[in-house]
């Protein structure tokens, strides 16, 4: 293989062209039928976790291993040492290696580096910066695949785009409904950001339904509108918790913490609590169009997300999106590395 | 290889009828002696571990790499997310993802799920229901392997099994002393509830040594009770800890928590603490049948639950039934999967 | 391969011939260059962290994976049992396993022991008995490599070794300075030791330049100093952070407590804190010889030990140093195992 793709970093879905997308899930498809033997045999990635995972680590060892390699698991700050990432920092608290070093040293052992860094949910402005990702990018002569940072879960949106190819072949012009969905915390926008782009790039016609007062950053509904605007799709906004369901064709729902109240989240729970009832009921989904399947990146919180009888009904698509996340890592992976992708 | 193992749940021993437990050994043995080459290639295994563990960890995980597959292992709580397993939960506490997903999901990119979940020890209606272990073999379509639940510890039981056939070859007949021993925690039943339920329907004469209070609970017994009438052999209770040695062929010693005080361990405190000479030492070994092997599960702490001089001596035989744990784990793994072992 | 090699321990550096370590690093050079196809199929090494790592955990783990074996990684007190190392010990207390029974049952599932076990900083004399790496050792019927204990950490001084040959080619007679640095916390000597008898040993002109009261132990000096004569090398010790610098043709540089305060850190901390200006410096390195290079160990804190000028300057490297932890490691393994290295 000799492509645009070998030896890049792969930090969000945005950082790559339309046609790139579709190389790659082209190849997460053809990998679901046919797969190499062993291309990855004698490689290995490091996988960086500085926080918890269940799908990400799951189908990336899994990837490595199904394809000759190996992934090495550090988790700093538990089993590895706790990273530094600010150029220039005098390092006399509780770091004790930078990413300086630590990158380049796992580029010596491995072929690729895989990093999720969580945001702090202090700062948007520094959160924003996703430090610890871009300092791995920036020391590593490997490349460096996000496995979710503050603003961008790349590695997901491919996995839901290739889910919206298998319901819809093209899901160009069709009703793709992002709703945010009540929960106890006020978590991060990454996945609801990368889904939102994700979904404007692919020609979709994309609603977003949100409580007042959670808005996504203006620059990510910016991007996100002159990808529809690119792609022949469109964006809208609603402040509503039903109507956006009426003819829907896919509902993928999140909850996400309102960037406005970063690092005031007290001030920020009347607001949340008020929202409650942002939850995907039956009710709602019988207001889409027929069969409009339901989609979530998981984990999910049952009956305060979605209720049961949406996830264990027939139009939940979670699993088999969940699934979609290990023919997509091994092209990624595959690709990156220029290996085993006979075309 | 086509046989009534494939695709099935390995929750407890007593699940299987006799018959294919002695295929298991056979193949267990078997398997120490011709190795198929790499048969699980492109194949893993998800161990899910609640709690901590030595011997299943590194057997489990090196079965999976010399038959050629890959274990993934996972810690929730730790480094992946906090797991539900009641169904209806409304989910706003500390677990973030429902079982009725996880387990579905890591079936996306594995084939088969080992759990390992001990009982929380509060309330002994509660962990007899082994809800998250049920939960996992509810929800995967692929078998799901127990490493060690509230009730029970199925692949100890398969090496304690095939110990007792390298120890007599037909441990028919032989006698089986099961003696509780003195530890400062109260600790699960698993292990002798299944090391008494494999003994007794091995057709051996078997022996339950235990000071009063700490009775097995009365459906264990029971059954216990009926495989010892089923294969033959039979079972005594004893509430002594010296005399029951007399004439013994085997010593299995185990520390367990009393039912009837479950949750209420201080209110236990003054019966164990009565009960501190239960210790297995020379002097008590010296009654038994000459060169009656000494085993045990292990963990095992020394010169309390036995003397330093009887685990050093040359009637243990708790390294090699440790031991056992790759062969028997490799046969389950295999059968399960229906890989690899041609007869 | 038959050699001398073959199933001895990997404790320390010194405890092999000078011509048997040349033999390790004519591997490690060999393997830089032809890779055997995995001569460690079908076998595992169970790697034991009792402390946190990342060089030495991807190493290991790569090293393992790419000739064809597998590793497995245990960290008892977390996901393992809390291990006790004490001959006649009574465990009624936290730990639940002893060694005498965990290196043998590790030993049933895997080739090799790993062992990582950093000193308790509170008595010299008992971190310097190197309780539980030796615990290990005693009791494994298979090989057992010191992941870095108390005193030694043998990989990285053999990866120290193979740094100085890629530096010198034959670095006898080269004017090696290994000086003292500031570190706001006290930390073990086995590093510096370490890489103090391995230049020693291998004929250099040794400075150890350190503060008063930082003096490594007299046994280990006085073994460096055996080193030196017998080698042809020669060793001094300085009292000073500048003038050692001149003229030195490789700089390694690293904090250590001091063996006379262990225990009473307090007691250390004026000491410690008007040694502040033990940092390597631009102008410091301006000393030596023309182009002298720079190493650590790493981890290494930035502007606290080592500005960021000289790690980032054309003269470090630490981190193909590091990258030398893999062939280094690869060599040690396959040499312990009889596996691959043919000749």
């Amino acid at each position: 293989m000799n492509d645009e793709l070998v030896g890049r970093h792969f930090l969000a879905l945005e950082d790559f062209l339309p046609s790139e997308v579709d190389t790659l899930l082209d190849r997460a498809a053809g990998l679901m039928t046919a797969m190499p033997s062993r291309p990855l045999e004698g490689r290995s990635a490091a996988l960086v976790f500085l926080n918890p995972s269940l799908r990400t680590r799951a189908s990336f060892e899994v990837a490595m291993a199904r394809l000759g390699g190996h992934a090495v698991v550090l988790t700093p700050g538990a089993d590895a040492w706790k990273l530094e990432a600010r150029d220039g920092a005098v390092m006399d608290g509780a770091a004790a290696e930078h990413i300086r070093e630590a990158a380049p040293v796992l580029a010596t052992t491995c072929d690729l580096i895989g990093v999720r860094s969580f945001p702090v949910m202090e700062s948007f402005a520094d959160d924003a910066r996703e430090e610890v990702l871009r300092a791995f990018a920036a020391h590593s002569p490997v490349p460096v695949v996000n496995m979710e940072s503050a603003l961008s879960h790349p590695l997901q949106a491919l996995a839901d785009l290739l889910t919206l190819r298998q319901v819809f072949g093209d899901p160009r012009g069709r009703r793709f409904l992002l709703t945010w969905a009540y929960h106890p915390k006020p978590l991060p926008i990454a996945v609801p950001r990368s889904a939102l782009l994700a979904a404007c790039r692919a020609g979709m016609r994309v609603t977003l339904a949100r409580p007042k007062g959670f808005e996504l950053p203006d620059d990510t509904m910016a991007l996100a509108a002159r990808f529809a605007a690119e792609s022949g799709g469109d964006l809208s906004v609603r402040e509503d918790p039903d109507e956006p369901f009426d003819g829907a064709e896919v509902v993928y729902a999140k909850s996400w913490a309102s960037p406005a109240f970063y690092g005031r989240f007290a001030d920020e729970a009347p607001l949340r609590e008020a929202a409650r009832g942002w939850r995907v009921t039956e009710r709602r989904m019988a207001r889409t169009a027929p069969n409009a399947p339901f989609m979530h990146c998981l984990p999910v919180r049952r009956n305060v997300v979605v209720d049961d009888a949406v996830l264990d009904g027939p139009r939940s698509v979670v699993v088999p999106q969940a699934g979609n996340r290990l023919p997509t890592t091994m092209a990624v992976v595959l690709s990156l590395l220029g290996a085993g992708v006979a075309r």
